[in-house]
């Protein structure tokens, strides 16, 4: 078998076989095969689409391109959740805890961003000692035993996405929706859940656009994962604004506490009930999306979903009482309020803008070696639809340098776009696939 | 600028600026840009394909790659001659001295061939002493004096092109219009002539197997040498079945020897006549076709041609008694008849598989370092439209090796098809461009 040769048929509209499939990623991973067909390969597949039956062996030779996960000593179903993401994404913080205190065990892996805020761990770190560098082996006796771990992705988690992740990235081959599903989906194969409940963005602040593509993606990989035996779900959420009031590391870790408090805001707790419904249900916990929202709602008000987070934190390093003592987690030295330039309503907020505001003030991650301040960030307090008059306050910088916060405010005002007409509201949920 | 932003804009169906097509080249001939990118970017361009300013950007950017030779230093219009090539293809030998004859410029760069014999300068080495390794100074004066010279195509002559043709040649992306007329045209304007006649092929022995495809590419290479400044002509011609009689090295420059004396096998004397008449209105010598081949058959009937070749040869350290004497230039030592198995009309004969037999005898290169022997190939004594009996000779086999020969021999009989039905003849010349 050669390389050419599949480029060659590829090219003039083929279909891969199984066999070529893994012939290729595998050439790819020990070296045989060269960048230079791989990106040509790339290119041939982003005009001339993958079917079904391809998309599924790119998934599964990428996923066995590394360690595959056994989560076999765990009993139960295990749930996985995985978000495409974008500003204000502290999803897995309040839901994760919600469903485990419903009984459901969460075996997830997480990673750092490279972006406007840090990722999960990133967050998750806010509480002092918390730490996602555990063994296999304590990842899944706190499975067992709590209901919830997060670990780090490890090294050796599908290498062949990473690799050719990284290729597709420097050479315009990203947007293709086989190559996008199958790069989520071979990592989240890889990691060993039985279920996997996805929350697929769409709107001004996601990578999918539109609609149409955000349910496309969604469908793309519900067929992957479904094709590969696992349970899939998938959620199609908004994303044309920041995703509740917090952006910022620290910042999101407080929102999500009131948020298992019962405090939270509305479009996060919105979409964290309907995520926590889908895990319920794809984990056999709960027969339907009303008696799973039943169960979430008691966990929230009998505290155990705010004492699971506790437990997680604690069982993984953290200190616990930071659950419990906002002031305790990281706090910014500076907060300064921006105020309203003109009276009207609030008819759009640019998530990008938003985002870059909180990597300018250090919250976010430039390059692989930056160290994040976990303690600064935004918390918008007027959103879409909102009216406000010249001169309210609309959001709060929380800041540990003056100069960065003044760059920032600037900045910020920009994102915002103040009108006489109210705007549609967007749903926050848009749609179910299973 | 960035190679990546290039990629993206030519993917989504955009044009490349002429500035972004030089810094493309420029960086990857300076090794700024890598393989995986520009791989990317040939598939790109495969799919979406360039438009005429574009195609034309790229064959000056890739021309520009390395020296661009002045041939200023010669007296008159310089005229240039390329072939795409095929079986049997020995047309530079006959015609450059008959157009040289008539007074007209010939300064040609040559390759040595890769493939089932070898090219116009291994033919040449069949003249003891002959050399192509001549400097641009010798050159510029063969080419004064006595009006013909070819050397050996230098390294650093559009280094750009032979960088990116070795690279599409492994990643699926050779047959693209564009991208095969920048390729040879790169080559022939840095080359340097004034005008450029070109021989494209078509047929089953050809790169260009429809006569549409052929009139393409033609049209294409013509466009940009127009756009560059050149007189451009193109001449259409088929390969079907083998050029002439002669495949072979020695074999061919035996046929081009005859055919200047007037006694060439008629579809090459055609082919000749035809490219020459366009040499000869693209240097301005002669006014009408019909005065251009009036011109050629005097020079043919007078000897001046054949004296011409035998003064190139000298000029370039040859024996030109050769010329004379064909029992001099190398000879096999076996010679083979083929004889037909069946009676009827000969209906095809197979440019490849009697280009396999050349390459079987060992008349051409499977690698660059393969050494050839000047003396063995094949001739045909039957061609497409002949009535042959049973037992009748249709070819010989010239070879230094009886069990190569005996190879051959059923090889080449698989070449021919015989049947009951007469085919319809093709045209040797389908069409000129100019």
């Amino acid at each position: 078998m050669r390389m050419y040769d599949l480029i060659m048929k590829k090219r003039n509209g083929g279909e891969l076989t199984e066999e070529e499939i893994y012939f290729m990623i595998d050439g790819y991973v020990n070296g045989e095969i060269p960048d230079y067909q791989m990106s040509a390969m790339m290119m041939a597949v982003y005009f001339v689409g993958m079917n079904e039956k391809e998309t599924l062996y790119l998934t599964m030779a990428m996923a066995n391109s590394g360690e595959m996960l056994d989560l076999s000593m765990i009993e139960g179903v295990k749930v996985d959740k995985h978000s495409t993401g974008g500003v204000g994404d502290k999803t897995s913080l309040a839901l994760t805890p919600m469903v485990a205190a419903c009984g459901v065990k969460i075996a997830k892996m997480s990673g750092r961003g490279l972006g406007h805020t840090g990722g999960t761990i990133d967050k998750l770190e806010s509480f002092e000692g918390f730490s996602t560098g555990i063994t296999t082996e304590e990842f899944i006796k706190n499975v067992n035993e709590i209901g919830i771990s997060i670990m780090g992705q490890t090294k050796d988690l599908a290498p062949a996405d990473k690799l050719l992740y990284a290729l597709r990235d420097v050479t315009a081959t990203v947007d293709n929706m086989s190559l996008i599903a199958s790069s989520i989906m071979s990592k989240k194969l890889a990691a060993g859940a039985d279920a996997i409940v996805l929350d697929v963005k769409t709107g001004s602040g996601a990578f999918m656009k539109s609609k149409e593509d955000a349910f496309s993606l969604a469908a793309e990989m519900v067929k992957i994962g479904k094709n590969a035996g696992r349970t899939m779900m998938a959620v199609i959420s908004d994303m044309d604004q920041p995703l509740g009031n917090a952006v910022g590391n620290a910042l999101e870790v407080k929102e999500a506490i009131a948020t298992l408090r019962g405090n939270g805001p509305k479009d996060f707790t919105d979409l964290c009930m309907t995520l926590g419904s889908c895990m319920l249900q794809a984990a056999n916990v709960a027969g339907s999306h009303e008696e799973a929202l039943q169960m979430l709602q008691s966990v929230i008000d009998n505290g155990s979903a705010l004492e699971k987070l506790a437990d997680f934190i604690e069982a993984q390093g953290g200190n616990r009482q930071m659950v419990y003592e906002e002031e305790l987690l990281p706090c910014a030295q500076l907060i300064i309020p921006v105020y309203a330039p003109v009276t009207g309503y609030i008819r759009k907020i640019t998530c990008d803008e938003v985002g870059i505001c909180s990597l300018i003030l250090g919250g976010g991650r430039e390059t692989k070696e930056s160290v994040i301040d976990l303690s600064v960030g935004i918390v918008l307090d007027k959103k879409v639809c909102d009216f406000v008059y010249d001169g309210e306050i609309i959001a709060y910088i929380h800041a540990n340098d003056m100069e960065k916060a003044e760059i920032c405010k600037e900045r910020l005002l920009q994102a915002y776009e103040i009108g006489d007409e109210k705007p549609e509201p967007n749903d926050i949920v848009y749609g179910i696939l299973k």
